[in-house]
């Protein structure tokens, strides 16, 4: 991707804004910004789902939804109800948290049937998995990585953006592609992606979607439509 | 509460462990030092409602779980269905989050009517109402306490210890005391609490309960055994 044109990096990026004293006027600018730079997606909280598919409903923008967010550390019945709900409202990705105490705890398990569930409850719609990447040691991501696996997830993403932390690396993505060797998953690459380089070596080393807030999304942009 | 003992500050502390990386040790300790120190609460993430209740079955501590934590954006349907899981599995106190970009949007009657849901939902168990101060203007301050007292809510919390900001202040506990005026709701003053003499002047303002990290919440009982 290191010859990504801006179009190319826009369709990897989910247009993200999490933050809790979001309005709808700053949505509204979300989903407005996500139309005339092409991103993949707006990445939102499940209270404005709705609003979102409302207003991208004559686009191609997909509206994703994060759920149990940004924890983890409620129960599977309400990550599963979450999901449904934001389905229920349109929503058409799921960005899910997994359990990081539970998996630290090796409760595997418990990680990988909570997971199934919420892709269950997702009825088709392409469930990525958060591991929080930041709080596990290099155990512990490898079995997050082999439970995204077992439980059919569609993507593994880094970081909620919420935890202290370097956020998305190299490394992680790198050692995320070499554990879905043959498999169908993607990566998601998410926290702290600030400039064009970064974005792209991230995208070189095997993501195939970026995690980026608004401010950031673009100002890559702009930054690569300043390149032609 | 200038003269307060070890003892009876410890009665108005919820000993609180919200990280998402806690695992099961960390929040067996959680409840053996509230035990050991006659702390009000546990309070911990939904997760651990049941194992908490099992460890304190044999003490008057109260288990307090937070709902729709700690971004308070997500759907009114699930902060119901996360209360009364909560209260099914043993939980005795709920401390919930606002939709805080609907209370600065001014969509009042969508912010009573989800608190009102979760005091239903809670079925006479108290209901704490996390307004995350440090997010909001002095108009939405005085209408997010008005909407407590409207909806039913058990005590005013100043923050979820999540947001940017300075935390619980003397200011906005005495703001909140007069907007209460001379209704039966509490006050919980949460976030950045570190010190016994801020633990005292947060009480004096008028402050009933004290939402305070596991680790200072241990060292200001220190320092307050230390004066005997």
């Amino acid at each position: 991707m290191s010859e990504s044109t801006a179009r190319e990096i826009a369709e990897r990026i989910d247009h993200t804004l999490l933050k809790p004293n979001a309005g709808r006027n700053e949505i509204a600018r979300l989903c407005n910004e996500a139309i005339g730079h092409h991103y993949r997606t707006v990445c939102v909280n499940p209270t404005h789902v709705r609003f979102c598919v409302y207003r991208l409903a004559h686009s191609k923008i997909n509206v994703a939804a994060v759920v149990g967010f940004p924890l983890g550390a409620n129960c599977t019945e309400i990550k599963v109800a979450e999901t449904k709900l934001v389905v229920d409202h349109g929503g058409t990705e799921i960005d899910m948290v997994i359990n990081v105490g539970m998996l630290l705890d090796e409760k595997i398990s418990v990680v990988k049937d909570e997971i199934a569930a919420v892709v269950l409850a997702a009825g088709g719609l392409p469930v990525k998995v958060i591991l929080e990447m930041n709080l596990l040691n290099q155990e512990a991501k490898v079995r997050g990585v082999e439970v995204c696996i077992a439980a059919h997830a569609a993507m593994v993403k880094t970081c909620t953006g919420f935890a202290d932390g370097s956020g998305a690396t190299v490394e992680d993505v790198t050692l995320i592609k070499g554990l879905l060797g043959g498999t169908n998953l993607g990566i998601k690459a998410s926290k702290g992606i600030r400039t064009l380089k970064q974005a792209r070596e991230l995208l070189d080393a095997g993501a195939n979607r970026l995690g980026i807030g608004q401010a950031a999304s673009l100002s890559i942009v702009q930054e690569a439509l300043a390149e032609v």
